[in-house]
Formats: C-alpha cells, structure tokens, sequence
C-alpha cells in the first residue's frame, strides 16, 4: 500500500520514538490506547451479540471528559455561545422566553467587544481583547492581585499553551524541563516532539502525592552534572493523576527554589475549580508568588487553564488560556510570534474561557439556576470520589491516597509475585495486565499507572470519578468482586 | 523586567530566527506586521484627532479574513451551529420559528451522530465519525471517486494539518520541502519551525503563475545535488497569493511528477469554492491522481480544506479537515499519534466542517436562501477582483495577473530607480516602501510581496479582493490617486 517514500524508518524520529519512549501515552491516547481499544472492540461485542460478556455495559473511567460520561453542560454558558453564534436570534421576540435574561446581556456585551462583532473573523492572535479583559478581571478577582489583557494568550484548551512554551524553550536534548512523575503525559509527549530532556522528580505518595523540594534540588543538581541545562518546572496542581493539592507552605517553596534557581514555573492549573476538601483551597502561583513580595522582575510564571476540566468540563469546545508574567518584552514577542502561526485559537472557546472565568453573580437572573448547576456538580464529584477512595482502600492490596481535587485516583496496587510472573509471561506490565484482566472482568476501564510514571517496582491504576453517580455502585461492587478474584487467583 | 534565566539568545533558534530569515511574515503577523501596526495606529489617531490624517478610515486589504470586513456568516450554517450548541432550544416550541425547518433537522442528525450528543465531550483525535462519514460523502459527491472516513483528520483550520506532515516529514535540516514563490507564509514558517529546507520553486507570473514541471525539476535535481532530501511538493490552488486556478492538465503533470520522484504532494485547497471565472473550475488532486488511474499505491497525497475561506469564510471557527491518502498503515498510525497528542480538534469546527461539505441541498427548506447568499458572496467577490485587476492595469508600471480563484490580487509594481533608492535610504524593501506609502496617503493596507518570496528583483504586493463592494470605487480612486503621485515623485 505505502508509496515507499514515505516509511516509519524515514519519518521524524522524534515522532515515531514518542511511543517507544513512553509505552504508556494510553493517557493521552485513550481513544486508542491498546486497553481502549480492547474495551471499544468488547462494546461492539455487547451490540452484536449481548449476553455474551460476563457485563452489559462497558463503564469508562479512563479519561478526564466529563461531558461523554453524561455531565450536562452549564446552561448559562451554553445559552451565551449559542447566541454569541447566531446573533440575528438576539433581534427576535421569541429569544426572550428562549434565553434567560442575563444570557441575552452577557451576549450583547460579548458581541459589542468583538470587531463588528463578527464571530467568524480570525481575531488577534493573542485572542480578543475584551474577552482577555474580562478574563483579566476573573484571575485578579480570583487572585486579589491585579491581571493585564496583554498577559493572557488565549488557546485551543490548554495543550497548546503547553507546546508553544515547549517549543520555545527547549533548544536541544540538552535542555531539561523538571516534570513530576507521576505526570500527565501531555508534558513528557511535547517534551519529546521538541527534542528535549524529561528531568523527573518524584511525588510522594505516603505523603498524599507531596512534592518535595529536597526531592527536586537533587533531581536538578543530578541533572547539571550531567550537562543538561533545566529551564523550567513543572507543577500540576490539583494534581493528575495525583489528585494532591498542593498547601501554600509548599507552594512558597516552590516559588522561591523556581526564583533562586533561575528556572520557569510552568504552573497547570486547570483543575482549579475541582476541589473536594474542606482544608483546602486553591491558590494560583501567581498569587502565592505575589504575596510573597515577588513581582514581574523576580520570575518568570505562566498559567495554564482550560474550559475543559472544572465543573463546566467542556472539553469539546477547546478554549483556554495561559497567563504568562515575568518575561521580557523581546522573549514576550517570541512567545506572540509562535502563537500568531496558527492566527488564532477558535472564538467559541475563547467566549467560554471569558465566562468561566465571569460566571453569573448573586443577583443576575441565572444565578440561582446556575448556582445549583454548579454545586450539584462538584459536590457529586466529590461524593464520587469519596465513596471510589473508600471501596479501594477496603480492599486487600491497595492502598489509596484521598482525591483532594482534579478528577482521578491514582491507587497504588500491592501485586502478588504471581500476578508480576504472569504478567511477564504475558509480555505486559503489571498494572497493564490488571487493568485488562479488570476490563475483561467488569467492563471498567481504567489506564494503567505505567501510562503517567511511577516509583519503578510500584503499581498504579488512575480511575477517574466521572462515571454517573447512580453506576458508582455498581462499579465499586464489580471492582471489589473482581479484585477479590484476581487475588486469590495469583495469591503467593 | 525579564528573569535573567529566560532571554531570546536562550530560546529555541528555530522560533527565534523565524523572522530574520523571512522577514515577510507580515502575511501570517498581519495583526501586527510593521505596516499593520502603523495602520493600527492610525487608526487610533483617526479616533482620537478626527481630521488629521488625508483620509477618514482605514482601508484593510491584508488579510483573507472576510468577515472582519463585514461579510455575513451563511445563515444556515450558523443556525444549525447555535442548535448543536445548546440542544435544549430543539425541544422548545419557539425554535420552530426562530429555525427553518432543514437547520432543525440537520442539528438533530448531527447530535444523534455524536456519542451521547455531547458537543462538550472530547472527541475521537481525527473527529468525530459521524461528521467524517459526511465529509467523505462530500468529497465523493465533488470528485465522482469515493471517499473514506477513516482518511479524513479533522483539525482546527488548515494550519494545524500542515503543521503536522511537516512535522512528520521534516527529520533535520537536510529534508526539504518544494514550496511555489510566491507562498502562503504558513508553509515557510511551519518549514523553519521544523528545521526543515524549503526548496523554493518559481510560479511564472508571464504565463498567469503557471506551475512549469521544467522547473519544479530542475529545483528538485539541484537541492538533491547539495544532498537535500525533498520529501514533498506544496501546491496551492487556487493560488495564495497568486489567485491563479491551475489547468487539470497541469495538475496531471503534477501528479506524475511526484509518483516519479517519490514525493508527497501536499495539496492546499482551501480555495476551491473561490473560483471567479468561467473557463477554469477546482479539480481536488485526489480527483485529478484517480482519473488517471493512479490508486493509493501510486502516490502520497494529502488534501487540506478549511472552513476559513470558500463563501463561508468562517475564520474564527477555526474548522478544517486533511484528507490522506497513499499512506501505510504504520505511516498513518504515526500521523494519528501526532494527532491524538492535542486531543481532538473543536467540536463546532467539526460540525462547520462537515456543513460546508454538506450544503442544503435542492428542495431543502433553506435551500433558495442558502443559495442567494452563496451566490450573492462569491458574484459579488469576483466582481471586486475584476475591478481591482482593471484598475491595477490601468495604471503606469503596474501589471496584474486575473484573479481566477483565492481571495488576491498580487500585481507587480515597475518601480522608477528613484523610488528603489529612497527605499534603501530608508533601510526597506522597494515594495514595502510603497505599501507603508500607500497606507499613509490612502488608508489601504496591503502587504509586501516579500512577505510571499518573488523573482529577485521584482516587485509586488497582494491586495485582497474582500473589502466591501461599496468601498471599491473609493479604493481604486484613492489608490490611483496615490500611484500617480508616488510615480511623478520618483520618475526616473
């Protein structure tokens, strides 16, 4: 079939390596990843012929995309997109009873900040300037320490914000960026596609998935012995898979090994809203940075954020943001320079990015409708989580850190030497191995801790909390029974 | 201001010399291209101190970017977008006559398409299956030759496609890629950003920007000399900048070309709704390879297709889609990884995608009216390129070719000695000279043709055709009125 000018063995090593390097982009890779695949090709199985799995339902738990599990979109949102998409709607009786009213005036508002309020127009290729004031306000209201349009790059969700920092910094195989591991594999995969060096530091897990400074000091002290020049760190916070969010004591430190060291903090912060704990809240480095004394001179910060996690969890619509502080203005134009390649990120993400970060007020005619959306919504997660952290601590073998915000659990397996022989036998890992053994099982798919880095000799899977509540039962009773079986089966 | 840890002799020089070795990205920069800015700024100065400046409005003509200028969206498009935005309008009475009757239920099929009718969902990483069934079917209706979904990688405007072979193809910086002089920045920019070669081939402007094979081949034979892999041909058509509709002759000469010598040929068609004249129509190069006979196994050949352009000109919605064929199975598993890294291209964008490949159709509710508008854009847009091109020949030491195609005009400009030595004087290129001229006379912005590579030595600039079509006459005087004056000026 293949013209033989183009073969694996010609492509850009940098690419067809991806794999080889991270056996385990299954994350990133979820549509298709080799347990993703299994599990799409046992759901046709239930369709042609039912009954002839020990399930009738395959349960997805593998991937943080709220919406494909059931989630209902933010009305209000909705409602300002559709109206920002068909304008000539907002000229007509009938929208009134259609819209709720703030909807029409957040529209209108939206529309007038827009050039000829022309939705379809390329915009600035740092996105439109009203909306990155509005979403200015957000982060200061957010933050309590001021925000600037001109910071604010607005992108295709937060991948490529993440990319374009990558492109821009890494130079060579000698130039190391401090990732933790566990990751989310976005960073080790754009790291790779530049050619650069993944320098990991490890999260620690009997300490609820802590980062430890002493931990990073090392990895980046090894790192500058053997040559590598590291330019920035990595923080996901609340974490993924980790779930971990970080205290501020910790954050500081972070703050300050980033300013004394010289390196970039590239801070994720797209689970910003996903908390689940009482004792905890989220903080944006910025705003740790900033109470600290620091200011645009002492570092160099950038944000990322995307409409696709929170409660909002519209993953579709690929709007985001980064929010870059302490770069000087030549690097800033370099920064514009590779956004303005691709023209601009696609509008309808952009309005959405501007209302997460401006949701309706107390006062406003959705807000009590909105309010309810919105609480119903994470308080459900974190019920989920709660009662999916549980079920897994119950059980012989694993142990389970508590989800204190993002939308996973990342529970350590204690595999039974058996269960590590047949895995080898079978030529997988061993948390691969589980997971299959589980889908074939259950019909639950989780992806293997092998996917995101782990402690070598440890065992993880990450299971996200976003199956419907009403199956978390049904889950957790068919996980259990499953586990049970699988330990006595290879019980040393 | 800037952490010392961050500067631009640090940065990728891939990203860093981008300009330096094309100082014409104006086209990809035009928000802020060296004459953009200037306009920008007069435009404030029109704002702040009416009357100051010896015109009342800035004339862009720098960008194919159509409804920024004042072009309507296509009403049937936009309504079945604002339906699949916010689903709940279809359950409402009131929808029935805010929507006519075909938006309805194309919304429906689509939702029903879509996985739990979640537009907010990520997607499969080539789009959503249901949305490349239809645009295959498109594709088949266009070429007469089928068309497979499995082929289609839907992506978020054309760019990020040609991102991705380029990063693909591209190894180091002894892989070239044949790109036309003059060319779409994007090509030259994705080429540098991959540390790839562009190996440049010259459209001749004598025979209408005709693509001669004698060149392509004399170009290929000599970067192969200097050890230069050439791993594929760029082809645009119609062309950007030039505007010219390539004869299907030509094309098969193309097509043999690259079966012959191995190449990819990769085929810019996001211009093949914008044909202006009677004698030329769009033939895809898929359509082109298979009725000369030549399958899958001939020849490597991606189609590239965006919603940006065509009558839609929907920009901001940043759709588009690459049709691959010729590639094997482990080729394409390479492409899809690289896909899949980003997630999936937005949701709206798909849909966009699959309506313009799926118009209404005869006997369809809207159809009269989809029809007018179409109609009414593309008549009224050839009319604007035939006025421009009359005008351009009109005048002394101009020549322009016809537009048959695209959304430019890129006449050449014979310069007096005089006016070549005051650009150097002035430390700019001849044709930028004039365009920063034109603009603070007249208020027209147009861009270098330097931004697009040119025969040494010549001149040119590229002029949109999509400025309102009142605003032409006042165009053509002011811009007559200015090259009158600018050529007594420097006469020779």
């Amino acid at each position: 079939m293949a013209a033989p000018s183009v073969a694996v063995d010609n492509l850009n090593p940098k690419v067809v390596i991806l794999r080889l390097l991270m056996p385990v982009l299954n994350c990133e890779y979820a549509v298709r990843g080799e347990i993703v695949i299994h599990a799409q090709r046992l759901q046709q199985q239930l369709q042609t012929q039912p009954g002839s799995l020990p399930f009738d339902e395959i349960l997805y738990c593998n991937i943080g995309n709220p919406q494909s599990l059931g989630q209902k979109p933010v009305t209000f949102f909705r409602e300002v997109i559709a109206l920002c998409d068909h304008p000539c709607l907002l000229e007509k009786e009938e929208t009134k009873s259609l819209f709720s009213a703030d909807a029409i005036s957040r529209a209108t508002t939206i529309l007038a900040s827009i050039p000829g309020r022309a939705t379809g127009a390329y915009s600035h290729s740092q996105g439109i300037k009203g909306l990155r004031d509005a979403i200015a306000a957000g982060i200061a209201s957010r933050d309590g320490y001021p925000a600037n349009a001109d910071d604010i790059f607005l992108t295709d969700g937060a991948s490529p914000g993440v990319h374009m920092m990558m492109q821009l910094l890494i130079r060579n195989e000698k130039d190391g960026i401090l990732c933790p591991i566990p990751q989310y594999p976005l960073y080790s995969a754009s790291i790779a596609l530049h050619g650069g060096a993944l320098v990991p530091y490890y999260l620690n897990e009997s300490t609820g998935w802590g980062l430890e400074i002493s931990d990073l000091k090392k990895q980046l002290e090894d790192s500058r012995l053997k040559g590598i020049d590291v330019r920035a760190l990595v923080v996901i916070n609340p974490g993924n898979p980790t779930g971990q969010v970080l205290a501020e004591e910790n954050q500081r430190d972070i703050v300050k090994f980033c300013k004394n060291e010289g390196l970039v903090l590239l801070a994720d912060e797209v689970y910003q809203e996903n908390i689940y704990v009482d004792n905890k809240k989220f903080n944006s480095f910025k705003k740790i940075a900033r109470s600290m004394g620091y200011n645009e001179d002492d570092l160099p910060l950038v944000s990322f954020q995307s409409v696709s996690k929170g409660y909002y969890g519209e993953c579709g619509k690929r709007g985001g943001y980064m929010e870059i502080t302490g770069f000087s203005a030549p690097v800033r134009e370099q920064i514009y320079k590779v956004a303005s390649v691709n023209l601009c990120s696609n509008i309808t993400g952009q309005i959405l990015a501007s209302l997460v970060m401006n949701p309706p007020k107390a006062g406003d005619a959705s807000y009590a409708s909105y309010k309810a959306e919105k609480d119903g919504i994470l308080q459900s997660l974190a019920r989920r989580a709660k009662a999916l952290e549980n079920a897994f601590n119950s059980l012989e073998g694993i142990t389970c850190n508590k989800t204190e915000g993002a939308m996973y659990l990342f529970p350590q397996l204690s595999l039974p030497q058996k269960a590590i022989d047949a895995a080898k036998a079978a030529n997988k890992a061993p948390d691969a191995f589980y997971a299959l053994r589980l889908l074939e099982a259950t019909g639950i798919v989780v992806v293997p801790g092998s996917g995101f880095g782990q402690v070598p000799g440890t065992w993880h899977i990450r299971c996200t909390i976003l199956p419907q509540e009403e199956k978390i039962p049904a889950i957790i009773s068919r996980f259990k029974a499953f586990h049970e079986g699988f330990m006595a089966a290879y019980r040393d």
